[in-house]
């Protein structure tokens, strides 16, 4: 590619923000043409701090663009199936945040208009490229670990949502569970054949009140056998905990928290340990600058995205299944 | 009390042999009067080697002598229900070795009996009495942690029994799990309400061939709300792994596997640490002491047992839900 | 500042090129007007890759240049006092490579030139600005941890220098433990007021052969009282090994080695982790883009450099001392 | 051996009844048939707690037993000498705590006896016997770290002294380093050809007043090259810091505290670790063990003493070494 490929960012929010400046600091090869909000402030400030030649209120305008080459759609979750259809429709390629949407249907209208178009689709699960987590998939990948029995993940947010963020999001297992069901895919490289969940409303009253739950173990059983759980609360007061584990025929490895240095301190008082970074942008701030790197060197080099349309529709399959077990209260087949 | 406490010991296997040993070098205030075995050698070999004045065949002898306070009952499982309302009978206090039967009324007969005769009865879960799990209790009792939310116990052995032992065992929950089971309730002080069980023979055919499994996730609904989830495994390569994490509304706490040592040590190949001692003779050796001086302790100041009959009971009732469970793929309810 | 300060690199080797990404990538109040090198080409690949308007064989080109305010000496070590002396009497702040030169009288020439020219002198000190350190600098200043009494500085480099460049570096103690001369400095905010070396070639003999040692224990004695000790190596087989303790009145801490990630695992074969960051670029990365984002702040806001001249000075000061001690088997007072 | 170890204790101090329960708990071989103290009232308490047959006052009553094959001198140190001479020549095998004597002149009176009845010797460095540093013993020993280059032993004990017991102790090199200097020894297998002391007191000046130091860093150069360097303090506030870290060609290898459980915890407050093991008793209890089970394995199989008097003599010089060092404030050669 003789020239540098030319990206629109629509949503100019805390995401839309996270990627452009991966992409300034990080992706030489590419050139940031336009930004666009429904809130045309957001947009324009936007673009003056990072010297983006347009910003606008509309999407379309983006998509009118000929030059623009892709968009990354990172607007709020309900509009993005009608914008990546609209963008795979107007040619441009896609990096698409999650969830693509919260109805099945309407997923599989956008792998549709992705697959028509022959544009490519890459969906924002960024703990693929977080570093403790690559380390753990080299690991099994290697077979140094033989044959998957076990995984574990714990992933604990540091405070909970609010209620009104509850409602819109789609709950606990589409917003935030979505991750790790994500992940238990990507590290067994297989997919789910049936889930249980035990959950609960523990943290926040109000959260149940919207029929929502703040706490879970969540059992997956994959289709090779693996069996993988899942511990999920909305508030660990220590901080944002993300850990994994994973156990095999051969061996076991596990990845801790991040913390902001390796410092410990001792005195009268007991030892004491960094907490770990405090919240997603801290701790995973490195994986979003190299899931830009991945985006880019996909649509520039023809590559099959890494994290395609189809992880994108299956984890809200199971994210689906995970509200019926909750609300049944038993296993559901997948 | 001015004299000794004197005590026989019923069977002189392996868990004898350590009950002995704990007793002789722990627990001063204790005299080991005699030891059975239904192999008279054992018994005979294991009186030699630490000077206890009498060895028989028959336990019965032991519960016939009017100066013994109490007994253990290390014999095999399936003598220990039968020897314990012997002995209750015979107004000798009990330690009986885990699962007191696994049938539950049998056990219940033992309990009967021990209360009409009214002589203690403690049972061998030891590892409440481990330094690092009274440590998370103790975090937990002293309220640090807030209320429990999720509880995680890690219990997997380094090499799996054989064939011949899974059968006469009673299988992985009633022999291996029962631990964790026990586990689960001590550290949150309630009831077990529901449990389900996603569980496999991934290790050896032949344990499955003979009905069990190998390969397990227990999710454990307690009646307070909280969620545990005990993961096992017959067969850690790197040695006996042991651990638990507990989380709650103020905060997080966790143990690691004991290690011979705190080496570390880094060469050009890596950085490696100690493997986990290796199986639990190893790993709790001063358990089984503390349990000793506990239970002498229970006896000579007339206590209430740190772990009780009931104890005993509950956890063969969870372990056969946990069968349940596994064999008809659905939660159950206790 | 209305317009965004302009800035001139004098060398276009490793350290010049990481200034260059972590002004480019992290410090938007910069723009990078010209780079320089004896090797034009390296000059000219640079400004190529970062669109850096002007490449000079000779740096006088840039400090002839009106619009620049600043530059970053990163040439060979013997040029950089001339270059400093040269930049200083054409008004432009200096950020200088460490270390300004090895012999005294020269340094002190520069310190002389930045005086008279009224223009800011920042010297390349980089671990100052390194997470794990600074925490421990938090540390010890909260007061946290007392009166300070022992400061230990492990620093161990993963491969040893060819002969040729230990031979123009200056030696080991003016290369290597320079910076943990300054460390010592910075973390106990004083002097030196005696050293003591123990040192040895033991790695390569070619290193003794030139008169240098690659192997070293120094005990610095402070003003205030604190003993700091130092151990140095060539060649620590695992890796770059960079880790601090200090020890006061009322506690004590330390940091450990950043490691790629923070992955464990465990097999037959025994329990790993992750070897150390390779060397200083993987290691101190964020460190050198701090020390830019400081050295920036300094000139804009017209602050004190946090590295001064006099740093500078007195770690060559330092290092001069260490090698009497060394030739002569006993500590020399400073 | 058909019959037992006969064993006399000399002394029923808090060593002697630290080895009195190790012998009794876990050296089957052993029969404990004496113990005296010049506190009689001291020496009879233990013997009933421990059914030892005889307490005495004076201690020539033990060695005048023929039936005693080996005693134990427990006594005040300035006693040492005098009671191994005597017990030498009673033909009595000896274990003598540590140190001998402060004297050389004394200590090579007692060498001299015992070589002259011949009868086992073994000092009291019980930190030979401690797992951890045992495995760092082993990792050299295998040559996996390759030739030693640095050793770092870190020992600070958790509170100072009394004035009084400084005075009659020898000072801080000769009661405390002098575990470090025998470390230092054990796990090079070589000897000490200079030392250099950095000492001074910085805790309690009561210690000053009295002649002696509480803080120091001590740099010995081995004559195998190795350079070993130690730092003391005698108020460790967060509890007992016994760390050792070596470093050779091949690699390196490092032990941590011991602590009372592994656990962790996390609050919003920070993360918590457990504080070392208070004292040497709780830290080096069964290392204490191990050294009485080493003895009378010397003494019963006609063993050479892992710990020898010669070992005795040279630590003792060491010690003195030190205290010139520091005193005239130069590097001394021995």
């Amino acid at each position: 590619m003789d020239r540098k490929l030319k990206v629109g960012i629509i949503g100019a929010g805390r995401i839309g923000r996270v990627h452009t400046l991966s992409l300034k600091n990080f992706v030489p090869e590419v050139e940031i043409k336009a930004v666009s909000d429904i809130c045309f402030d957001a947009a324009q400030k936007l673009a003056e701090q990072n010297r983006i030649p347009y910003a606008y209120k509309d999407y379309k305008k983006i998509l009118l663009d000929p030059e623009i080459d892709a968009v990354l759609v990172c607007s709020s979750t309900d509009t993005h199936a009608q914008i990546s259809i609209e963008a795979a429709e107007a040619g441009k390629h896609i990096f698409c945040e999650k969830p693509i949407d919260l109805n099945v249907d309407k997923v599989k209208s956008v792998l549709e208009a992705v697959n028509k178009a022959n544009v490519k689709l890459q969906v924002g699960f960024n703990r693929r490229f977080d570093h403790d987590f690559k380390k753990i998939k080299e690991l099994i990948d290697s077979g140094e670990l033989g044959e998957l029995h076990i995984v574990k993940i714990t992933s604990r947010d540091p405070e909970p949502p609010s209620p009104e963020y509850v409602k819109v999001s789609g709950g606990m297992f589409l917003d935030m569970s979505i991750h790790d069901f994500d992940m238990a895919r990507y590290l067994t490289d297989g997919e789910v054949k049936e889930i249980y969940v035990a959950a609960d409303c523990r943290i926040d009253p109000a959260i149940g009140e919207v029929g929502d739950v703040d706490t879970a173990v969540i059992t997956l059983r994959m289709e090779d056998g693996t069996i993988c759980v899942i511990d999920n609360s909305r508030q660990a007061v220590y901080g944002y905990d993300q850990r994994i584990e994973v156990f095999g025929s051969k061996g076991q490895a596990e990845v801790q928290n991040d913390t902001p240095s390796t410092a410990s301190w001792s005195t009268a008082e007991g030892v004491f340990k960094e907490k770990p970074k405090y919240f997603f942008l801290e701790r995973y701030m490195d994986s979003f600058a190299d899931e830009m790197k991945s985006f880019v060197d996909v649509v520039i080099n023809d590559k099959e995205p890494p994290v395609t349309g189809v992880d994108g529709l299956v984890t809200i399959e199971i994210g689906l299944a995970a509200k019926k077990s909750h609300e049944e209260g038993r296993p559901i087949k997948l």
